[in-house]
């Protein structure tokens, strides 16, 4: 995993996101792996789902981007598996609520809504989607929303990445693998 | 592999289904490696085909769900094959007799249903197929009935985990990692 | 590699073909991994292109099939690319002869055809493709000819799988191993 | 990585670019590693981007190939998805300067072109794309052109073999890999 609890201790991360970056905001995604839990029996269970991270960072001149006001959007499997499958017409949008199910459930809400858009004013003059993410905070009273074109090649790259990187955020390969390194799994 | 004679003694294994929640029932999928075994010659064949496990549980209350009464359903790779392929408009449908050519042939029947369904009324609106597992059994005459509406995205990150185990439930990955560990291979 | 050249000694060869059992023959599928050889400067090339073996055999009774009787045809990677691009109608045909370059030429040549059906007396009802292949050998003066049907799910199958394995029988499976393997790759 | 400062020592890199032959000139497809750099807090950063390097070569006689005559183009990530998500009827062309941002901008030009062509007279009476790179020197004052017509199922060959390496030029199996070999991301 990526998370700080999962890793405290110093280095041995990788980074390598996918990263787009135009005129008025920033876009990078990258995968973030499932957390695994050994249980009693001395298997091993999901703890936390992986997602794959978008994070969203406003220009703060000619390709220079504020981290300090990232805001990020963490695609569930089934949110990815939704974006995979968009045709090169469809739009999709989805809602998040970091707080959900908590006392502060309503605070912060979040949509990222990922829409196509095709004239000669575009980028490349092909088309592509709109990424816009959309933070609403009541208790701080901002609204934060930030927008990033995204051609079609790039959006292929995404569909592509994210495919690969499916099976990994939804822990799949574990599966795989303790076949391959299980020796007891052969009869004589 | 995943069975319980495969590997008998404690712990090891990973648990990472993708599960799919809805009101009337739950189902869960998760690839179930093949068993391969060694043969006179010391070259290993395979013994068991791997599937892809769909179980089914029916709901006792608000995301609840009552685990031993799944019913499960053992798609071979063939199967999966039918449902990597399958369009937007297409349905497919299933039978197995778990004691197929046994004494016992007959006495129980599986068949899983996936049918499209698109109207306003569909959970997101969009659409969808309906997964349907009907479990016949003449001995204890029952006959279980369960239903889970499986959304777009839903069935998109199902066909992508599938054609990423796809391989692995047929054992393609053991010839290629064979290759790979194989210094042998080399002529010099 | 799979050859017997590559492996001579015994045992530690997984076999794992897909196949295909139908009335008149069968037809089995696997990947033959590439042969690589080290070079001088200690570097290592691909000696021997890997392919997609295809195995026939007649059947002699119900479910039984005459191995001794196999006919083979080894699919390169551009055919297993024309496989895999292969639309619903689209038919595809290769014409192998395995003494090309040689004396022998032109005495034994190998076809294979892969032809679209549909009709309402085919297997599942929903159509497939001809797998045909036709062996001519001059100086035996024999003629074999053999035709698998194959559905559209052991069709989707066989084109999964044979993704899967097209990187691998390219070897670029071990220029990504190397990457991975390769400390000196990192700058400090 | 491939690169020459990268592994300066004897040997031990791997060679398995696909290759197309042709009448007039030969393409050879082949993808290049990311080069990682760790940085002081012991995290790994990419520090040059991986590619999928298309090597172009004249030809000087009947399937001979003047390697010291050869043109080189790396595709980046975003250029590799714009030619996987290529449709049948489409086109791409890719501009590159390899001093881009550097006193020496504008002398070497290059551009890679992907056009559909579909005739009688096509190679395979099926069509297929041409790809045509052009490299102009104005210090030299020289220009080069080659094209390779490249069929259906060799561009379905770099397709798979594109999305099969896309997210290894993208270093995201660094973060795959790094999960999986990272007992320290269980929890107790």
């Amino acid at each position: 995993g990526f998370s700080d609890d999962a890793k405290p201790s110093g280095g041995g991360r990788v980074f390598a996101p996918y990263a787009i970056f135009k005129g008025k905001a920033a876009l990078t995604v990258a995968p973030v792996l499932p957390v695994f839990a050994k249980i009693d029996s001395g298997n091993v269970c999901i703890e936390r789902r992986g997602t794959v991270m978008m994070t969203f960072m406003p220009a703060i001149g000619q390709r220079k981007y504020d981290w300090a006001k990232k805001q990020m959007f963490a695609l569930s499997a089934t949110e990815v598996g939704s974006v995979i499958s968009m045709g090169s017409k469809d739009s999709s949008e989805f809602f998040h609520d970091p707080s959900m199910k908590s006392s502060n459930s309503g605070q912060v809400t979040k949509s990222l809504s990922i829409k196509p858009y095709e004239d000669s004013k575009s980028q490349d003059g092909k088309g592509g989607y709109y990424f816009s993410l959309s933070v609403q905070n009541k208790i701080l009273k901002t609204n934060h929303y930030l927008v990033v074109p995204v051609t079609i090649a790039e959006f292929a790259v995404m569909k592509t990445a994210f495919s690969f990187a499916l099976p990994y955020i939804m822990g799949w390969d574990r599966l795989i693998v303790q076949g391959e390194n299980a020796p007891q799994s052969f009869s004589t």
